[in-house]
């Protein structure tokens, strides 16, 4: 990916941002759109918030990786009150004994790629061109920070009571415990500050220009639209020409014909199926808040960490998991990831067997085009 | 009850007040053995804590409230790992930017009673001659501190692990909800710091003299057993004795036939059915992690904020829910409790409503010794 200029996050960018983000997302992150909203507005009333560039970070300035945190479900229903950003930038400072620098996304997929901007313009910080997934994922220890060695303690979680818990510990699976029952007397959903660490460390254990690159994709969706092109094809080549996201294909293209989705835990938890136009074929894709495996006649076609999205097939806008409807016309899209993603380290945090796949992780391109495409036997 | 001298506990004092606390205790509170194993093992190495009577504070000392919380259950397996006194202080003296001047029992009763002596011999602190129940209570809000208006916040948590929550809120109710759930994965039993207050506020919201009251009560069973007198007709005396807690008796004498306790979401939760020896009557006694409720032939026979404690029919030694078995010979005692206790403003935070009983609080002592004592018609 080619270094970021510094520049301005205006609503042009922020709109594509939030498609870019989506489509990252996996159907996960929490739906994109209504955050779009909200960063516009705070954009609109705060000016515009600048973009910064990992090798722009000096290395001693605190940083503070931010996002919130539940199902997915309740980002629908449930408003911030306006000051969480500030509150938990208080908070970590108090508990850090330091200024933050800059705000970075957790994990640029869906409305988390973009809530760390809505407080940054309201707090006068820039974000970082980076997070800590290059996708989303459902626990906090699932971030790259974590397989690199930081530590996600001192953690705040805020709420819109004014409500705020910090969590303190050395172990880093230990603060997920912590906070996950947190969420629900905060109301299923909270903002959180995680993993507070120097630039140094976010230049050594980042995903690299990540918001550049939702952006860029959705930059390429939405001039396709305006040209009148096929906005799958301007997605595939504009995916085949940035390195380590260059395979990626249809899976699927059909109609919802089933769907089982439970609020569980703090999570949105099930499972989708499609038919095809014909209704000959069919394809079953797994879901906890992410897209995590999609599979044909029982056989995997793509599986976690690659990205599995689903978008409408027609203008090739991304849907979340929590928007799921039965009857969408939808194509499934699979997409390879940076190695840093699929690493024997990463894989350990974040493959198949962490979400309780009895499989190994197969990488897209591994996996034959014709279906059925991929036995578990012959893997 | 009198004002208390400073005095030092020692090792004969913590054997009875730790007797002393589990009648307090109704059932609950933990386990008030094991903690005098602690706290006997603290003040062998630490030497012996000092007593203040709550008119020895300076108003604007910071006292610390503190005790366990979780699953009485628990407390019989799950064991500290020495320094959650230490901690609890020191993150309290962070968020508070004050020193610590003393330690306090948020509940008399049970092994709470006894725990903050065993962390104030290690850190070398006086513990105040106060709590705020009078006896133990189940949930967080239930203390003499928020029904006079003080602030739940900011509060601490640790487990032996090392870890630590905090939780800031304005709402003491918040504060338990947020709390509760943090208790699970910290093994459904933790160590906390909770309603941090001046000396003044300590004076005018705190039950007063429970420690010494409960040193009494232990002293009187001892002294009755060394000199072979039946010891619930000492206990009786001595209660009638003492303003307020004068109207005491025996509500039941039998065995114990049928018994449900489980461990529900961070408590012990249950009834214990009690038949008399000819086999011709019978009592049930509800629980969480306290007695709250004593009916016979579905009338009740003592309620909520009243004590309720169930001992051994021979020595008088009080049994706390968790440790309650099938063919216990017991005697269940009813106790009345001082007018703060039963005030409206305290009944409608821990009387019978605030536990689910869809009857209202009636005094010990107007409820009529005959069975069966208590109409709910009548009433």
């Amino acid at each position: 990916m080619p270094v970021t200029m510094k520049r301005l996050l205006d609503p042009d960018s922020l709109r594509a941002l939030s498609r870019g983000c989506a489509i990252l997302g996996a159907g996960g992150g929490g739906d994109a759109y209504v955050t779009l909203l909200q960063v516009l507005q705070a954009t609109e009333d705060f000016g515009p918030v600048p973009l910064v560039d990992l090798d722009e970070l000096p290395d001693d300035a605190l940083i503070m990786p931010c996002a919130g945190i539940g199902a997915t479900t309740v980002v629908l229903e449930k408003f911030e009150n306006g000051d969480e950003g500030a509150r938990l930038r208080d908070h970590l400072q108090f508990m850090t004994g330091r200024p933050v620098a800059a705000l970075m996304s957790t994990e640029i997929g869906g409305g988390n790629g973009l809530l760390p901007i809505t407080w940054a313009a309201a707090i006068g910080l820039p974000v970082v061109d980076a997070d800590g997934m290059g996708r989303a994922f459902p626990e906090l220890q699932m971030v790259s920070f974590n397989i690199l060695g930081q530590r996600a303690a001192p953690m705040v979680m805020c709420d819109e009571y004014g409500d705020t818990v910090l969590i303190e510990s050395s172990d880093n699976h230990r603060v997920e415990k912590l906070a996950r029952p947190v969420i629900v007397p905060m109301g299923g959903l909270c903002m959180l500050a995680i993993y507070p660490m120097s630039g140094r460390a976010v230049k050594d254990t980042a995903v690299r220009g990540t918001l550049s690159l939702a952006l860029r994709i959705g930059r390429t969706i939405a001039t396709a639209r305006r040209e009148q092109q096929d906005p799958f094809e301007a997605l595939f080549a504009c995916l085949r020409s940035i390195e380590h996201y260059q395979h990626s294909r249809t899976l699927f293209d059909g109609k919802i014909v089933d769907l089982r989705r439970e609020t569980q835990r703090g999570w949105a938890i099930g499972h989708v199926v499609l038919e095809d136009i014909a209704g000959r074929d069919q394809m079953s894709v797994t879901f906890c808040n992410e897209f995590l495996r999609a599979q044909r006649h029982g056989r995997t076609v793509a599986i976690v960490p690659d990205l599995i999205t689903i978008l409408d097939r027609e203008t090739a806008e991304p849907v979340t998991t929590e928007n799921l409807k039965y009857g969408q016309r939808v194509r499934v899209v699979g997409c390879s990831v940076p190695p840093l993603m699929r690493s024997e380290r990463a894989l350990a945090v974040w493959g198949p067997r962490a979400f309780g796949f009895d499989e190994p992780f197969v990488p897209i391109e591994a996996i034959p085009e014709s279906s059925p495409a991929y036995s578990r036997e012959q893997s």
